[in-house]
């Protein structure tokens, strides 16, 4: 008890990259760890995309949180959901309870943003965790099933045009993907429809995909778009998403596009947490609710509470804030873990926290990507092997990393895809609505159905 | 169009073991064949209970039913939810339009009963489906993370208790596989808890635990169960499932146990299309729903309509309706596609249909297995090598035969469990209703939580 009261408690809010890499730094550090999480696993979402198009099982990129620090004994994990904060009392409050702390770490992350329209995620999912992988997949594979069936040459085009909003890297990963499934795997799938008529639509406002990019980078990345297939749309924006169509606005020119099928990959926002903490510690936000820190990471005032990853805003050399990187993440998780464990020993603080850009890659589909490593570019077939080692190497658990390796294999070589799984409800695919007894259409969908197969 | 017409058109409703071997059986018979299923996969049900204890992922047992067809240009997939049968105007009716056809086999497997007590389901779930096996695994992990997190010795004592509703098969595995969960994958993860002192037990009604097994068999079986720290009652029955304790009743005394965690393996019934198929033929059904069939697994009066797999009451020899067993439905599958392209060939009717056993077997735990092979009985680590190699020959994709490998080598080397996610939403694990601040107890659990980790 005496004993207990005498570690340095540190309590990390958040399993994600930050938060991982700052429990790991502190494992010889004389403290108490508490991570706390809502889930059970730490999510390796660089792969997320490739949950979403049945190439890997979730748990081919979540690690248990139990697992990771198994042997880290300073270290006990928590499963539960915080709610708020209280800085000056340090402690932080969870939907159950209530936890006391020394030293805060909050590493909660981010979520999507659909500017002020969030009426359009109950239509176009967003990928940021597991479930949102598995809704999007289940989204996917069901529109090439009602593809199948429906009879009508104009809602089967519907069914089959795939509109991706942003043309980030998940964007661009995702349409990559989509048009391998298309193209390649499922093309001797289907018996009345030719999936390779699929078409792919990336909606984005800048003027270019993967605009974080040199005009070089991201024109071989549009290049590679293109050969895959994939209608880029620059300088436009989405302006309704309804159920069967959205609404394209380029400037000023509105067009209706019909689909069913539409993925959000456009807006970021700091977890909700970002808000409370504002709150507790009269910290300010910014426009996407991420936290204003100082140059160690620590709030105004609360020199033991820290913020890192997605949550933070905190401005490089020139003032603009960080990008929401994992390599960010784990540089700051790393600082802030250094920071407590000097204190500890009564060493000088340590410089500002500065971000170091070893570079960053962008896959965009089989055998294509590029990369910008310090002043170098890459891009093709060295871009992307260099972008499978690299995120192989980084899966968190080995065993994780054969299995993925296997998969990547098989989804390379034979272009197959084992997780092609519609989990779920499923509601009826074809409207039968405009015949009133949904049986006649339904008829001749049946008698076609038999006519393709000979 | 005149060869569509002159081709016979069979159509097969759901794709299990009996379903999908019709199916290929038929591969070369001038036919075109629809294969209907509300799911677009076919699961490898046997392995299901290591998806529900985070052995496996559900990929790696479901495998699409377009991959496994996709050569088999004869027979097209249908995803569709089959509602009723017009068995004159011979039609298959969907929820979403309806097919006609010139043979039909139905194959529409079987559910669980709770025998009349539908409310336990809610509280009790079986493991016949990915959903059920999510759902189950979610219950098992959050026990733990519940019972790391509470306080109270009591309430962390009904966590840590399971309670599995029937000792077939299915209950055995999952209590075998649930000890290795807590004595070994478990032993390291937790800092409040022993997840050792688990109490996991079997509630079965009949006289022992697999009693479709001899007595020396289902025998060794108890003794493996009794190492593995399983408490098995027998002559025991449930008479009421709540969120927080079962009452069982063992000949006349009935007997509270507190426990957060149900699992029902006991009882089976019939689909509910069973009963539809009888409206639509005037044919019979058993008690737990299934349709009385002809020796040739036909219908009374509809010699082109057959039922197989556990939907099916087929009497063996003995009079006694063969068991829902997958060699069952895979020969019973492969018998009506016999008589099918029999008759197109106008070749002299087959014999009626006989079930030929040649064994079963059921896995208790690791290296321990029970095996009935023609009259020779193994038991222990011969059984259980030969339950591995005979699973994993049967799984129906090479893809997922070879990831299963790799997940049993490690759960089997290291112990570890890599599918260990808690999915969906997360009810608060702390019930703080006691305590009107819902702080106080907190504060103290997590004062204690410090503790044990110094």
């Amino acid at each position: 008890m005496t004993e207990t009261t005498k570690r340095h408690r540190v309590v990390i809010v958040g399993g994600g990259f930050g938060g991982l890499e700052a429990a790991r730094e502190l494992r010889r550090a004389p403290v108490d760890i508490t991570l706390i999480d809502r889930r059970n696993f730490h999510l390796f979402q660089p792969l997320l995309y490739q949950v979403a198009t049945g190439e890997l099982s979730p748990a081919n990129i979540a690690s248990p949180l139990r697992t990771v620090f198994r042997r880290q004994k300073n270290c006990q994990v928590l499963l539960g959901e915080v709610t708020d904060f209280d800085a000056d009392g340090h402690r932080v409050l969870l939907r159950d309870g209530e936890i006391a702390y020394d030293s805060l770490i909050v590493a909660a992350g981010s979520t999507h943003s659909y500017f002020g329209h969030n009426e359009w995620e109950s239509l176009a999912p967003g990928l940021k965790t597991i479930e949102d992988a598995t809704r999007v997949r289940k989204k996917i594979l069901l529109a090439f099933e009602a593809a199948e069936r429906e009879p009508d040459p104009e809602r089967r085009r519907a069914w089959l045009t795939f509109v991706l909003v942003g043309g980030g890297p998940t964007g661009v990963e995702l349409a990559g993907a989509l048009s391998e499934i298309a193209r390649h795997t499922f093309r001797k799938d289907f018996r009345n429809i030719d999936p390779a008529e699929a078409n792919i639509v990336i909606v984005e406002a800048a003027a270019k995909p993967l605009h974080v990019y040199s005009d070089k980078l991201s024109g071989k990345a549009a290049q590679a778009l293109d050969r895959l297939g994939v209608h880029v749309r620059t300088h436009t924006k989405v302006v309704d998403v309804q159920d069967d169509h959205v609404v394209l606005e380029s400037n000023s020119d509105r067009e209706t596009l019909a689909t069913r099928t539409v993925l959000w990959t456009a807006g970021v926002a700091a977890s909700p947490l970002g808000r409370r903490l504002a709150d507790a510690t009269d910290a300010t936000t910014d426009r996407i609710g991420r936290v204003q820190v100082e140059p160690n990471l620590t709030l105004p005032g609360h020199p033991d509470l820290f913020v890192i990853g997605d949550l933070a805003h905190c401005p490089d050399e020139n003032g603009r804030p960080l990008p929401g990187l994992a390599p960010v993440a784990i540089q700051q998780g790393a600082y802030a873990a250094k920071v407590i464990a000097g204190r500890l020993e009564n060493s000088p603080a340590p410089p500002p926290f500065s971000y170091r850009d070893r570079g960053s890659m962008a896959v965009i589909g089989r055998y294509a990507a590029i990369a910008r490593i310090g002043k170098m570019e890459l891009s093709g077939l060295v871009a992307w092997l260099m972008w499978l080692m690299l995120h192989l190497m980084e899966i968190t658990l080995f065993q994780n990393r054969l299995l993925v390796l296997i998969q990547w294999g098989w989804a390379y070589l034979f272009r197959s895809r084992a997780a092609r799984l519609i989990t779920g409800p499923v509601e009826p695919l074809i409207e039968t609505g405009d015949d009133p007894s949904g049986r006649k259409s339904a008829d001749a969908r049946a008698g076609q159905t038999v006519d393709t197969t000979t």
